[in-house]
């Protein structure tokens, strides 16, 4: 099967664009995309950007059809921590019918699924029913910096009644999902400086604050004991959820059973007046992504370290501003700080939450082509991963999204392992076809 | 000068008893010392333990004499961060008269000081004025695992009248000090362990308890926001300062600036109701050594991290016990950590603190052999340190220690370019002539 084919050799770029050691891996891997498309039929440009490469594709655009425009990224997260991986990170590797390879769902298998859906309807068709725009990135799993300018810049050329991107999940196999909502993100990163050099904690312990103490104390401030974000304004804006979205999303099933065994935590953990699934699609959070400071090594070494860093993210929801939640965490982290360290506050990026009607008439011809691919039931969901770009289409194109995910719940994206079924890009396949058809008609 | 050369050749090897792909190395050093002292016309041996072996040294021991134990240690810190030594850490470059690399403060610039100057005695005179044994270890800076069990069996060997160490510090250059007492040390770390894979902070942030949060928050639990620890019965055994010592120790000069510019830190840190001194030398702390979890790297990942750690020690003072200060702190850290994270607590290395009479005989003849050595008046005070040798010789040899430092204020022990002056290393010399001296008549 060519689309396999096609799939292997996308994930053999170690596209990972957050790292800079990776340019010229994540560069291949846009050139490979290029040529793949332009032998389509499509016609296809390579944009430079300050970071990584813009894709564009388009088949002839003829007046009266609807324009679609098909968002993917080809960038994937960095493959660390390495030993964990049961296969090289790198090399996808199938067993029972599962493909294994960072990327693997994240997205490349689910463009690539888009892809081979075209590149069928085309060599049987020699044309799409629809006018379609193809915009892949290389930047998504850094926050999409580079984006929102292109898309500014290509307002004319981008134009179109709907955007649909596959990098959302499913509740389970085979059961279609419509995702009509993302929660958005803000990143930063703390640095707390202390003495100009590691010290002997024997010879100056109990005089001067420690960096990797203070930097412990700023994270713990963020919450209380039950995991309630602290920051004064922080709920201010949170929409809250309707009583439509509770009841159907009561109805998937139990969430609590599902999260405990795809994490294997002991517990689960949150704010207790929501469900887990509320926690996850529909709540704001703060999370320590990284944390570092003095001796990593085996053993003990007794210093008080000169720095520690603190990585941190807060997901939003409607609606929520994301910079004015930055604005509101410096402020309150500044205000908990020692005037025996400096605190350095280094802002990451941003994205907005994202809300849509399912129940209009875009939502329902992706609906159907969800039925017609899956069969049974379709589920609604939010998700609480971030997707900024889908609010950046919405505010420079004015248009929606359509999210129709294909990743399993144990994807293990953005972890070791990750993986994606070839049933799953088969279904993708058919999806796409269905999708075209039924927003064509 | 013989002993710049052998100091060079003794710092040139990379004896770091943490980390065992040192082991070669300094296993090396061992040895170097062996051959050194045995051409000196000691009587050399070495002894394998379950770690880095112990030396022994003998002059021919005469009946009547007072038998001196003389104690130093070959194995060093480990040298990182690497990235900020101004010279290679295992290269001496002498700058202005000073040796910058690791160890050469402590301990091997004070023990080759002893080495040179009995070297010289010996060469001059033939024998030493006392009886001495030499006992070098080569895993202090790991807290001497195998030093208690080698004394208790060869008390008969090791048998002394007194203990004398150069491991501590001097109050300022050209001042001779001498250090009655010693701060103990207890060792842990915490292992938080939650989801059995990193997790994408999107799809389960807010449902399960991050490990790097759990970790802040336990560290974040040791103190208040003064920085007095907060473990219950943590402060129940602690020996208040006798007010001689208040005073001795306030006329030793404007603490608060000399540690302000050693440092380099914005402000002074620490229990308000002591002074910066008595914070140092008489006062426990807890300390995180080293923190760390999730993503390390350049730029963000949006992971909940599978587990995260904490590398703490706690510096302690008569008449804390360490074992008991270790069931404490992990009876207070495990009520502290939720249900939803595995909380793992190992247990490290303890030394007891040391507290001796400066006014005895033999604390006399030490502040004699200073005086001749330095001149001007002696600075009697404690330190911060541990050496935890130092209780032990109190247990199993019943001899109390004398410490007389050669460590400067800015040495940067256990730091990035740690430096010794040649001048200091002349001063041992002598120091160890007058010492052996007055001990001798």
């Amino acid at each position: 099967m060519s689309a396999l084919d096609d799939l292997l050799t996308c994930l053999r770029f170690p596209s990972v664009s957050t790292d800079s050691r990776h340019n010229a891996d994540t560069r291949a891997c846009a050139d490979w995309l290029v040529a793949k498309l332009t032998s389509m039929g499509l016609t296809t440009s390579l944009h430079e950007t300050p970071g990584h490469p813009v894709i564009v594709a388009k088949n002839k655009h003829i007046a009266g059809r609807r324009t679609v425009l098909l968002y993917g990224h080809y960038d994937v997260q960095p493959a660390e921590p390495f030993a964990e991986w049961k296969s090289p990170p790198f090399e996808p590797t199938i067993r029972d019918g599962v493909i294994f390879c960072r990327g693997a769902t994240d997205n490349k298998g689910q463009l690539i699924a888009h892809v081979s859906g075209l590149a069928e309807t085309l060599a049987k068709h020699g044309d799409l029913p629809v006018n379609l725009t193809i915009l892949f990135e290389g930047e998504e799993e850094i926050g999409s910096p580079n984006l929102k300018p292109f898309l500014e810049a290509h307002r004319q050329q981008l134009a179109c009644d709907v955007v649909a991107i596959s990098d959302t999940g499913m509740v389970g196999p085979g059961i279609g999902t419509f995702t009509y909502g993302l929660r958005g993100i803000a990143c930063m990163e703390l640095k707390v400086h202390g003495p100009s050099i590691d010290l002997h904690s024997g010879i100056f312990g109990g005089a001067v604050a420690n960096p990797a103490t203070i930097a412990a104390r700023l994270a713990a401030s963020l919450h209380d004991d039950q995991g309630r974000v602290l920051i004064p304004g922080f709920y201010d804006d949170v929409k809250p959820l309707a009583s439509w979205e509770r009841s159907a999303w009561a109805e998937l099933g139990d969430g609590d059973a599902e999260t405990l065994s795809l994490t294997g935590v002991p517990a689960l953990f949150g704010e207790p007046e929501f469900t887990e699934r509320e926690r996850r699609w529909a709540r704001p959070t703060a999370e320590v992504n990284g944390i570092g400071g003095g001796y990593q090594g085996e053993g003990s070494k007794t210093v008080i370290p000169r720095e520690a860093f603190v990585k941190l993210s807060f997901r939003l929801v409607p609606d929520q501003n994301p910079e004015q939640i930055l604005d509101l965490a410096t402020a309150y982290l500044l205000s908990k700080a020692p005037a025996s360290v400096r605190l350095e506050i280094k802002r990451g990026h941003t994205g907005q939450a994202y809300l849509m009607d399912p129940q209009g008439p875009l939502g329902k011809a992706a609906q159907r082509a969800l039925t017609k691919t899956f069969g049974g039931k379709i589920a609604l969901i939010r998700e609480g991963g971030s997707i900024p770009i889908v609010q950046a289409f919405k505010d420079v194109l004015k248009a929606d999204t359509l999210l129709l995910g294909l990743a399993l719940p144990d994807c293990q994206a953005h972890a070791p392992n990750e993986n994606f079924p070839i049933a799953n890009l088969e279904a993708g396949i058919r999806l796409n076809q269905a999708l075209l058809a039924e927003l064509g008609a």
